[in-house]
């Protein structure tokens, strides 16, 4: 097991990560404040980890209300958030009672933004158990649900007390979504972190091989990567906007297609193809450099070829995402690879070029 | 106009009390990150206060979107909450858009909810219209809405940018809102500041005849003292706790009566009894204090004898309540008026006796 810190004083926690950590219930009985949690997962997850996290905490004394919710972001919405508030009603949940959200980012999303307003905010714990959410949703503290017109659009900032990735779980993750995971580690390279994204150009085809030695390299550098940027920026009022490259184009291409057609991580894959487009026509990335990107998301099996859409409904789906201020929209470009950087005047005929409409 | 600060390190903010506040728009836009704010107001307050502000701050080139909600505690749900979100999604508000909250008590607790987790989180200001948001709800930060089982079950500790008291806008209160606000008032008194309730006694009944230097000083004490206590303990971990005197009696009452049959106010100043009388059961409080506080609230026209909802309802109604902690519940009592003191070793009999049954 490794240990990284997200520094953020008071409220600094730790992302430990490693092999059979759900079996190690004193790994966060540690952090809580009574003998009892709420444990919300999906219906997926549920058979294969709910029942020997539950006994593993038998063992220290700690009960657990279970809330197993339907899987899939169709699912992150107001409606799923209200079941998670009844159960946590019904079962006499109190302020000091933590949630545990064991499964990937829309477990970890939901589970957390019903911590942060649950009588005004409990503790809880990540159990990541997707490649994604070990490498990103699950660190940082932001929580949300979808509304119809965009996604992620209600929700928190709010850290959880702690974040324990058990690089087992990713035995039994479909490999469209370990695929999917794969992306948001190739965005940490992409926008601050070169030399990893040479290491993956060399070893991305371990990680689709689920080496663990090489995913649990992966986990630690993307972890690292964004324990330091949310340390730096938590609210996400510059440096932490970085984190949203190819969120803009990707956000656009799930709410187009209906949120679930695409997975979030095929999306921002996508939507990183786009961005690195457009950083090419605003002569900020050499061409070469972009299909460097393509082709590492290519071998990761990620869909590198935007669906089409129509240019003017991209343009009204970005016109939505929450980096629109003063009703510019803002993208995150690439000045070179390992260098993120926001652009707030971007010409509409380059979108369209990049676009390819 | 007089101001007060709330100290909270960089989230610090003013509150201004004064007549004719909302007719001076500078007062506020020069928190304004944007020439473009979102107005959420009630359908009683809207006819009386909302175009003449919105007419005030086109002065200074700021648009507003309106949201009239239905006024009253009953509509201060989830559902209310998502017509607020749909507004500002199809107005395309943005993360730099603030809020005006321009109502009462549940107006500020909706926006300033909405504005704590729309785009995880936009500034807000309150702009309360009745005594009891003014003295008490719109400072501090604390929003939420209703739960079918619980109030202000959901929400989130999220502060203004500043809170704007226009003591004009009390001219139009009903006079049972007037009252409704008195028991807050007295609150401050009972729980840290004998001499004002001392002065409360001598002075009420100006109050209730809207003298506008008595309203005006009640309100600067009141949140003079609510400052304070928020400054040292924004999120309730003590001494925030305190503010809550009178509450657990009184949610059980709003609740088992139905959301909206008493003003909270109301609930507050028969659970201040309530307290009192299981002070004074515990030996921390002398009868005549009590019979000193009933007075007072009964002057004020607010009901002092708590409705009957039997024993065991009302037990369980206090069950819900979140100041519930490892089962045991605890309770505000004082120690002698102006001296608020939090217990947890209530004996059943004691409040079963307090209680009258």
């Amino acid at each position: 097991m490794q240990t990284l810190t997200v520094p953020l004083g008071s409220r600094s926690y730790p992302i430990h990560v490693g092999a059979g950590l759900l079996g190690k219930p004193e790994l966060f009985s540690a952090h809580l404040l009574q003998p009892k949690v709420a444990v919300v997962t999906n219906a997926t997850i549920a058979p294969l980890y709910l029942e020997p996290l539950c006994r593993a905490l038998a063992t220290l004394g700690v009960s657990a209300a279970r809330i197993v919710l339907p899987d899939g972001e169709a699912y992150k919405t107001s409606d799923t958030l209200h079941r998670i508030f009844d159960v946590l009603i019904e079962q006499r949940c109190e302020r000091k009672t933590a949630v545990l959200a064991l499964g990937g980012g829309v477990v970890g999303d939901l589970a957390g933004f019903a911590a942060a307003t649950y009588q005004r905010g409990v503790p809880y714990i990540q159990l990541p158990t997707t490649l994604l959410a070990q490498v990103d949703s699950a660190v940082g503290g932001k929580t949300a649900i979808n509304h119809a017109r965009g996604k992620n659009m209600i929700g928190a900032f709010y850290q959880p007390i702690a974040v324990i990735a058990d690089t087992d779980a990713l035995s039994t993750l479909p490999d469209r979504e370990l695929s999917a995971g794969i992306a948001e580690v190739v965005k940490y390279g992409l926008i601050r972190d070169a030399p990893f994204f040479e290491w993956l150009e060399r070893h991305v085809i371990r990680l689709c091989r689920r080496e663990p030695e090489a995913l649990e390299h992966a986990i630690l550098i993307s972890c690292r990567n964004k324990a330091e940027i949310v340390g730096l920026d938590e609210r996400e009022t510059g440096l932490r906007a970085l984190l949203n490259y190819g969120h803009t184009f990707g956000h656009a291409i799930e709410a187009g297609l209906g949120y679930g057609a695409w997975l979030h991580g095929e999306a921002v894959a996508c939507g990183m193809v786009l961005a690195a487009r457009l950083s090419e026509r605003l002569g900020m990335l050499a061409s070469d450099e972009t299909q460097r990107i393509v082709d590492v998301l290519s071998r990761a099996g990620l869909p590198v070829a935007r669906p089409d859409l129509g240019f003017d409904r991209y343009l009204e789906l970005m016109g939505h995402d929450k980096k629109v201020e003063g009703g510019r929209m803002r993208f995150i470009l690439m000045r070179g690879i390992g260098s993120g950087e926001i652009r707030d005047d971007v010409p509409l005929s380059e979108l369209r070029a990049a676009l390819g409409y």
